[in-house]
């Protein structure tokens, strides 16, 4: 194509290739091939549909896009830049994958206003777009009224063979299928071409019928190269279908204008190298310099600056007229996008005493949960499939399903990993939203990568997960969490904790959700089993994350260091320890994190240096723990796999009986 | 029914399910639903097409079944029991889910032979079966003659709808599609019930469409409670498609014959209780006393016994003809079930001097890999769709694809969860094969169920994983593993190995070439980066997990203990601080567990009691070393996520230099 008969539209999405090109040329490093075969269908969408305002973000209604291929980043970057966003500049552009840039590797929502979510490992992008159009479909349906409409956007996912490759696309496009949700659009960028070569050696599925068997209203766009008319058809023909998610698939060719590297794996994720991208100029007619857009281009692009603003405006007035008429839900919409809590919505929680019956943690979980519910509506959150395992229900409230979607009780299926993606994009929708998903503690390992990436990008999320030791019992070790507290305490940002009784539990639920309310998630582990409620236990300990539970006067002689249920154990421990004349600390250490963030003076007097006589009581792997037994502790700890057999007998079997403390702790008092 | 219409097939299938009802009924635990409703299927089944030996649970040529809905667990002791394998007897059906029973609440294969695969996280049983296809398809091609047939076996698996839910099920499918493995006959328990209650809360897509989409063979059985013939029908349909796997929705009612739980949740994961029971045995004409089987049902199934013999001798009879034509073929075959080693095979991993180049550890293990398969053909394995980062090919041995099941490189596609359960599916054949799977360190994430199940179920597997840490650069903190190593080392069963250099590298393949030959799993982390090769490094050194690589005379006065790349980092520091006079001594960690497994003798040598003054340098998480650095020690690490700059630049901004060692060291020093 010469450069006499390009059109705007064509120096548009040139401007989006050469961009993408430069910067991964310059930083010889990145992935070229997306953004050069997607920018069409990027331009179209950026162009003709999105309504947003670059200089406002987070306005609320915009339309939520999601790059789920997101090692194509500067295909993102592009029209950030291109559509008038602050956040992305020149400049920026320019420091494509350098430190402290705006500009990293794969777009992350806590470095690039204007990213919604953060991608890169694959599938994950698309899943989050179901989550912020369960959002949207969760808010609209709770607050829209007929006269008046004040949530009301599409989520369009940009995503690639590797996210249909990878299951938790299938998971939560199944789910979504099911659901129903109408504004969710989706584009797939068919171009054949993974790291490995050609789709055909290991991905030759019909992914169109695979969309249709979830229940998606499908579409193809055969040339998705320059087919621009085609590409706006099927985006209108997916607005229009409102009961279903959309599939467009686009057939495009990867790397597109590059004479020799288009339709090959060596443009997915390399620079082409000065000799091609001079080629590349000369096919695609581009006389620019690396990182100049020409002024016309740049005229028509951040026309979304003005549009942005008129969308705002009218929506504000939209807002201010739905205020006049529903004041109530106005006052609750708006604290819910303040992120603010309403006042003494703690007071909620309760505190037991060891008269209170002996429950499992699961069960106190349970009622935080109802109690909260009634003072924050904003909850939102259900199991993959263990309902009344996870006791996760928040009771009279009803079902989020088609056509229901003003019900906060959400049934994801046995479906854990879409679950947390899923999880991660509510919490990203920006609105307030408190939503948590709920399995087995053990089963956190299926939902590692979103249970990560909600530490990473901020997602205020909330992880019940309960049967949360060998007490599980029967099911064996395939169910029982041994090395699963250890793994995900090492997770930067998250904060575990492992409530011992009632109170512990109110107090893991006011961390979680002051948390959630800052942006950050928490992983709450409950147990399967009863235990009883204990003395001075309290919220506040759980949120200093460690604690002095029981002391004798003076300096201990020995300290036991328990989590969860094996508190109770440390507590019996201590009174015939004490009783024997020993002096004995019982620390409680629910949050490690939330300990380690306390001051030295706090934590010496919880745990101080001079006592070395230490024992850990915890029904897990002893990883991790020396930090706090030291080198002349020792720790009562599971270090291989569990076992089938009732729970209380595997707790035995495993050391975790007062007997066994009791031994332990003599052999080190000496 | 009336019990005098019972034909002898209904008493068997009756067997079935009172086996399972009873059992759990005893247990008060398990999940009588599933095998009440799948017991006509499993018996046809086994009764019909099933070609093994009871007496010899690991003849090789045996078909493999796997009970993908492994909470099911009494369906598949039910027929190992009525089949005649001495592993499981009516005692032990007795014993179901108790303490040391050869019955626990899933099938794990290491307890109970008969069992293939160690079943119950939902997904990876129909994974695995996919993996043990791919071992028959590999052997047989490999091995198979036009005039001598030694390999040839089906693989039959039974599904629910939670694995039907589960990504892992759908990447796996996709990919036995693509490869087309024929020989893989899944039966999926279509009864619409899950925990959850009716799956239409959550699951309404079309199943069998999907399978279609993936390229499977589909069939219905209508009524799989009653239409044995249709099932049998069903069966021998799949078997005559050779070109395609099968997938046969059988439709059946979940604890049928219950009058008032067939059909409900109730039914899936608890004991009916004393009064369902009664009712149940009346509803079914079932006159027989709890673990009490009708002779004429044993003299029935226990036929296997003698069909099993049958089998084996025939098979036994055409091995021997094969070994008189093709005498090196069949010592190869021979040596690879037996489980051992060719005589001298580590002598081809190669070591290295400080003059040789410096190159990234990955590099090395490519060099490793494709020596190792010189002398040991049985490896077989790829990497999900990172095939030239991870480098992982075997060159010049050809890809394994339909039509070419010889050849051993495996493209898993984007589809690590998946990669994961095929993996450990094929080492779980049995065969001798060494499987192994590739991936960038951090989505271990994605693969963390397989991984745990390899050391959980002792399957030989190799899991190689490469841009182990922020090193990785550019891709940011998405790709860039920080607390992975601590997850993955807190994994019982696992070694986790993170070489220095080239010599290292060869000791960490030695290490999981054995481990893989005794049923046990290894993790190999490599650089992306360049690292130089040390003097001292030594295979030997790696086999006993840690050792002293530098050392100054006496007592040190400080310990540096770093893995991997940062080896190097503390090698130059102490030559630094021996220069200034200090006593250092240098040791390479790369293998925790393998280091707690040598005596105390031995680890005192390495890291003295007396020696508090210790530095950790590792490109992680800290999470885990305090154990080895002490109360008095500190840590190079990193705690918090990585960041999306040129890997030398985050090395350098993250502490990992000569400089910031030598500071921390002289803190340490005083």
């Amino acid at each position: 194509m010469a450069v006499a008969t390009q059109s705007l539209e064509e120096l548009c999405i040139n401007s989006i290739r050469f961009l993408a090109i430069d910067a991964v040329e310059k930083a010889k490093s990145g992935h070229p091939g997306l953004p050069m075969g997607a920018a069409p269908m990027a331009f179209v969408l950026w162009d003709r549909f999105m309504r947003i305002n670059p200089k406002n973000p987070q306005w609320f209604n915009r339309d939520r896009f999601v790059l789920s291929a997101g090692h194509g980043s500067m295909l993102q970057y592009a029209l950030l830049y291109l559509a008038g966003y602050d956040s992305v500049t020149i400049e920026d552009i320019q420091q494509f994958r350098q430190w402290e840039s705006k500009t990293p590797g794969h777009p992350e929502n806590f470095v690039t206003p204007g990213v919604e979510v953060t991608t890169g490992p694959l599938g994950q992008g698309i899943a989050n777009g179901v989550g912020l159009a369960i959002a949207e479909a969760h808010l609209a349906a709770k607050y829209n009224k007929p006269n008046a409409t004040i949530v009301d956007h599409y989520t369009y996912v940009i995503l690639g063979d590797g996210c249909n490759m990878e299951g938790v696309s299938g998971e939560a496009a199944s789910f979504a299928g099911h659901l129903g949700l109408g504004k969710l659009i989706a584009l797939y960028d068919d171009n054949h071409i993974s790291i490995d070569g050609s789709t055909d050696v290991a991905f030759t599925e019909d992914v169109s019928k695979r969309f249709e068997a979830y229940g998606w209203h499908v579409l193809h766009v055969e040339n998705g190269n320059t087919d621009l008319e085609a590409i706006a058809k099927a985006i209108e023909a997916a607005k229009a279908v409102t009961d279903k998610p959309s599939f467009i698939k686009v057939t495009t060719t990867i790397g597109y204008g590059s004479p020799n590297k288009a339709n090959t794996a060596g443009v997915h994720g390399a620079a082409l190298g000065a000799d091609e991208v001079a080629l590349t100029r000369q096919n695609l007619g581009w006389t620019y310099e690396p990182f100049v857009i020409p002024q016309e281009v740049l005229n028509h692009t951040r026309k979304a600056v003005e549009r942005g603003a008129t969308y705002e405006a009218d929506w504000n007035k939209a807002f201010a007229d739905y205020k006049a008429k529903y004041p109530q839900e106005a006052a609750e919409f708006e604290r819910y996008v303040s992120g603010k809590l309403p006042e003494g919505w703690d007071k909620v929680l309760p505190t037991y005493t060891p008269e209170d019956k002996a429950l499992p943690t699961r069960k106190h979980s349970e009622t935080c949960l109802n109690k909260l519910s009634a003072v924050l509506p904003e909850l939102i959150g259900g199991s993959a499939d263990l309902t009344h395992s996870n006791l996760t229900e928040l009771k009279g409230k009803g079902d989020f399903q088609k056509g229901q979607y003003q019900n906060p009780n959400i049934h994801y299926g046995v479906r854990e990993h879409g679950m947390g993606a899923i999880v991660n994009g509510i919490a990203l929708h920006g609105s307030g939203l408190i939503p948590y998903g709920a399995t087995f503690l053990i089963f956190s390992d299926y939902m590692r990568a979103p249970i990560r990436l909600s530490a990473l990008s901020q997602a205020g999320a909330i992880w019940v997960m309960t049967h949360d030791s060998i007490g599980q019992g029967e099911d064996g070790p395939t169910h029982q969490p041994i090395e699963t507290l250890a793994s995900l305490r090492a997770i930067p940002n998250l904060t575990v904790i492992r409530p011992a009784d009632g109170t512990e539990t109110s107090g893991a639920y006011k961390v979680a959700i002051e948390r959630a309310k800052n942006n950050a998630p928490t992983l709450l582990a409950f147990t399967r089993q009863n235990v009883p409620n204990l003395a001075g236990t309290s919220i506040e300990g759980v949120g200093k994350g460690g604690y002095v539970l029981v002391d004798s006067r003076g300096t201990p002689d020995i300290i036991l260091i328990a989590t969860g249920s094996e508190v109770s154990l440390a507590v019996t421990a201590a009174e015939k320890l004490t009783a024997e004349g020993k002096k004995v600390r019982v620390v409680s250490l629910p949050a490690w994190d939330l300990f380690e963030e306390q001051d030295a003076a706090y934590k010496e007097s919880v745990l101080p240096k001079a006592v070395t006589k230490r024992l850990s009581i915890e029904a897990g792997s002893s990883f991790g723990w020396h930090k706090y037994v030291g080198t002349e502790g020792d720790t009562i700890s599971i270090d291989r796999f569990g076992a089938s057999a009732p729970g209380n007998v595997c707790l035995e079997k495993f050391g975790f009986s007062v007997e066994n403390v009791l031994a332990k702790a003599k052999a080190l008092l000496g």
